[in-house]
């Protein structure tokens, strides 16, 4: 049977939620205060999960060092202390709620961890407002 | 693929578990401290889950103010410091384990969520004690 | 110089806040929905913290071993899976707010301890409601 | 004896940290990426404790709701889903460290709460870095 | 439907990561600091996890309390305040990973539990690393 | 009026509490499970505490990258993934009580930050056990 290992990582950022194809009332009206042009911004905890057989030799499914490198220089150097809309490209054209932060990253990390390893991530934009992706 | 959001609220309230049909003995011999006939209580910690295609022009889900006041209207409105047993309707006839309050929740919660979205419930009891409905 | 060492012990239990020389709408109107006459509940977190010199021949202030049985003795067993207003003689006449059953709890605790040590105790009522007694 | 009371709440907030009167380099070399020119940010998580004597009718220090309400409405209210260098008037000219800003809430509210009562804030801005001011 | 029933305990154990087939070398550049020769150690937060139906008498998928025993009894008494490599049979000849400490506990665990009860665990070696056992 | 700014840092680490001039049926009726010669481990929180007056031109009573870093280098890059009793020069003839590493550490970050701060150190054992130096 498969095991899976997960990993934690965080990052904090700035962020503004809006549809630049709407005016600002419908805009207001949508995204509340989460439009504030000037933006806001949240301390991010990413957990990363990889789904896979432990390797018989070192009893790891992946080594948890290697996969904390892996997002730190993938995900957290691109997006910590960053402006999610200003600074980081995915976003230039998509709004960056949690679902679609969470896909973004998902799809960041899936071209560098073997396909034989599924991968989850859950993100965590409050203790109490989270997403999965993909979901069970 | 579809996405999770999730959102946490929690509630305070008093209750007593024991089956109506047997005597104190067999209550306190299956229940416990549990069975304690002037009650005890605790702050419960509720997540709601729901799964769906996030909405192309706000990249929601669903909007988790919307799903905050909802689960504020119809759960926790009815649920916060009361007592369950003689004080929500659902626990006259039901022993208001965690396992039921949890399935209580998620009917009452179902009925005011489009059927596209799949729903899950998970409930704490305690920080060590709680459980999830419908199961995986 | 001195330490201070701090155990964490729990209790689940229901509660009512009113004050008997009111009537009901005084009270409703200062305790609002503490006010249940049927009781809420919480999950009440204590930390009970010592201060002295450790034992040069133990490293210890206090066991924390005999400090966790101490607590569960004379405090837990008493109040845990009870209702605070009807079952602990305390508050027959004491309003159960979480000062008073801070001042309670270290008062039956410093009857307990040598007064060579210095005595605090903290309570969460809530994760977000707390108190400290006695203040710094 | 004396006991404090203490209510957690929580605001979302973009800032960036830097001396307007230091070229870009030496701001760089202080702040490091908390000096992003696009922001980054953070949840905030803030408690305010106040210390006095309980009342004899009502077993409260000051009643949490009524605390609860003070906060939201001189601090949350503005600094919640805000750009504190761009939307709080007093960090026009002042940077907004978490030192800064833990000054700022507490003198907003030193002016609501009664000089009996012992005001002292703490301030995470990350699980791993926070403030506590006044000192002991 | 089913209900999943989640306990969490835990215990502190000391362990060392390594192969005895490979020289200190190999297993140095494989397992790093955690490959520490005189060991080190970690508090494990252990969730188990029982999905079934709940008894209709009781409302219990399967009694809090009792679990708790069963885990304290069974897996608690046998690794806190262990060495995992030389105090417990189970990795005389296994690596003691997150992985592996899972998969143990799972087997011991198994064999306590009515079969018509999926069993499920989740095991934290720290905050930021845990393991899941099965997978989804 | 001064500010204590707070950075918590961890490390995991293996030990054993005994007293060498007692034999091991003194050690065990004292220390317990803690005294079992094939030591067992702890996931450690350290938060080191720092108090003074903000910088005008800075914002800051201390650079918190500054006082990880300093932290890091003086006292989790010695005490990480080691065994206390056997790896650490400071505990070779002084029992790694929760007590005694808090002074241990107090005295190592002292020589390394200016006088002009004053300096205390909290150190969590367990999330229920943990100790704070100087006592207040």
């Amino acid at each position: 049977m498969k095991v899976t290992v997960c990993r934690k990582e965080h990052f904090n950022a700035a962020h503004r939620l809006f549809n630049p194809q709407w005016n600002f009332e419908k805009n207001q009206q949508v995204f509340g205060k989460c439009n504030n042009p000037n933006y806001h911004g949240h301390n991010y905890e990413l957990i990363v999960k990889l789904t896979g057989k432990p390797d018989p030799e070192t009893g790891y499914v992946y080594d948890m060092k290697a996969l904390s490198h892996l997002i730190r220089e993938h995900v957290t150097a691109r997006m910590d202390h960053k402006n999610l809309n200003l600074d980081v490209r995915e976003f230039e054209h998509l709004n960056p709620t949690a679902e679609n932060i969470a896909i973004v990253i998902w799809n960041i990390l899936r071209a560098e961890i073997d396909e034989q390893l599924a991968l989850k991530v859950t993100l965590y934009e409050t203790e109490r407002n989270y997403v999965e992706y993909p979901a069970d």
